[in-house]
């Protein structure tokens, strides 16, 4: 049975989510629709990147991620579809796939043109689903667009290095449901930079020079006296994606703080690592 | 297999929609059970009127629509099923239903009088998912309840036009995810009275004499020196649901701002037409 | 077919639980993935007792529940998969399984065991996945943990009462989408220490002297001059999970109010009974 994922900024009341739903049991009775998230923030195209790059190698092999973001046709918003780690994406050509595609190049891509065949001002209902059930009936890509070879970047997607190589400054990409502040730092680039020097990790005022495995790792539950670690204390982390993340440990932004509420670091703000001289 | 889909007031965390989920495949394996929403506000039934009609005709014919807003049974609120346009739809007379009942004539409206065997207080759980699984195995409402002709009305569901037909006063009815302000407008009613006329439309402070057909209308796309429309300048569109609505080109209600906060409008808030004389 | 739900504090938006199906799919494509709830608030054990207490009995015999709360592998904090009531619990041992355990005695409980086998910081993810699937295919616990005898309490489970029997002093567990109060004190227990007294319950400065059967039995119907009751007035119900609520007829937290704003009562405030001499 083919599957269908839905990640919008739709949120969780509106009829919308419903809508694309319904619309596509009606052409495709057989088929598993899987949200993956409604509650992307309005419009915020690097909030979405992050998501879909984390959620959709979960999946099985051939799985059609449906992307509902900023999503209305215009001169400068084209619709595309993308075959990539045969996996299918569809959304709108406006740098959601420009994450996913930094690290694995897209076998195909397309720019959707059936819309002329198409009247609509919701499109994700109207041609994205068609689209989709056309990839989980069998189609080819090249039937509902037309090749293309390029697709619409984001900025600060990739962190920036001095000459020295002996600076990374990265900025936040993302922040969580537990308030904790992803960077654009990947474990893997990090250490190509480190090599095995020692570090400091800087964000506003705090300073780090540890990152830990997992989040509990600041506790010590050796020493039973000592073992509370101090409540609200940042850590620095790399997280279950693989990002550098600045995080508290059991933090909730709602009661006792968070990472982003505690630090006051926000979306596009710079972290900055040094790397000590030897 | 049967779709049943879901439209409640129970929010994201609590158990009840999980309880529910599980009531219908412990009673039935078989079926297809598909969220619209939880998220409509407590008690709110016009935003859930506006929420089902919106999303139920996306569905196949024959599904059925659980609704689990303000549901408790009481000698002013009792539960129907309603047959309507072969969809059938399950919920408290409390006026949820009057949105479609005005477009779409109802087949056949029952009161549910099975509650004389059950003994419940969460009665969408134990009354309205029995009535479900009922009419999915092919069961006819006339088992599960008595035959009635009208249901309860909600109001504001119609706007107000005056003798000489030169004014329309409509209402605010409902304020999506992007913080656009959904009027009780319709396009086609709006062009009934319209004819060819001239208008300027009237929300608070603000004026428009243009509806257009999406939001990036409002950005000149083609001179690149002043394509940037106003960031947070309001724009009349009809909706894709074919509402007149008052919104903000890429709105988002907890950053830049949306046409509900922008501009102060509320639920029930007056909008008005103004046609001028030819 | 296999049923596995999921309930965690992952939030809406992230793509934790996304990246969670999309694992359980690629393991068992013919699986039916129920959400009970991704909005349990950050780390909070006791919220996550009472909301997997109330659904799981819903659903048929033999499902599978998968819990994402606080569930870091550490030295204080190990996995355990529980065989309860003819259903299946997949978490941490973090007090989570507390509240059902107190009602019915598990049948099996394991302590996970399968981690040198996986390197992970992302458990549920790594480890959940694989030990839900084991058992949806019909493997047994000890093939993935070692048999142990009691799990982790929580404090609060029990209303204390006095060596007289003429007071209990019972603690809020819940706040549920609506704002009402959900205290410790079940129906049953309630009862048992009741017999036929009267009683006043306490809570702040506000007093109730009755417990309805349903909220809008605080309604008079039968008298249309005085049927509407004082708006935001506090009420005591039995809610449907039986347990003794403090709740505002019709609340909602944004607008009208709901018992947990207008009375000021938050988690782990105390509500006392008294009952009278005879």
């Amino acid at each position: 049975m083919a599957i269908i994922t839905l990640t919008t900024d739709f949120g969780e009341k509106d009829h919308f989510a419903g809508a694309i739903k319904g619309a596509i049991y009606s052409e495709l009775p057989d088929v598993r629709i899987v949200d993956i998230s409604h509650s992307v923030s309005p419009f915020n195209v690097p909030e979405a990147a992050y998501i879909i790059q984390n959620a959709y190698s979960s999946f099985p092999k051939g799985t059609i991620h449906l992307i509902g973001i900023d999503s209305e046709l215009n001169p400068e918003n084209k619709h595309i579809a993308v075959k990539l780690d045969d996996h299918y994406f569809i959304c709108a050509n406006n740098g959601i796939m420009s994450m996913i595609c930094a690290e694995i190049a897209p076998e195909k891509i397309v720019e959707i043109n059936i819309h002329d065949k198409i009247e609509t001002n919701f499109p994700v209902l109207d041609v994205f689903v068609k689209v989709a059930c056309h990839i989980a009936r069998g189609g080819t890509l090249e039937v509902i667009g037309k090749v293309i070879n390029t697709i619409k970047p984001i900025r600060d997607l990739v962190p920036f290095v001095n000459d020295e190589k002996n600076q990374i400054i990265g900025s936040v990409i993302y922040i969580d449901n537990y308030g904790n502040v992803v960077t654009n730092i990947r474990r893997k680039f990090f250490e190509s930079i480190q090599k095995t020097r020692a570090f400091e990790i800087s964000a506003r005022n705090y300073k780090f020079k540890e990152i830990l495995n997992r989040y509990s790792d600041v506790v010590n539950f050796d020493t039973p006296e000592d073992k509370r670690y101090d409540e609200g204390k940042g850590l620095v982390v790399f997280n279950s994606s693989g990002y550098l993340e600045i995080a508290v440990y059991r933090s909730n932004p709602t009661t006792v703080g968070s990472a982003s509420t505690l630090m006051g670091l926000s979306m596009r703000d710079t972290v900055t690592v040094n790397f000590s001289k030897t």
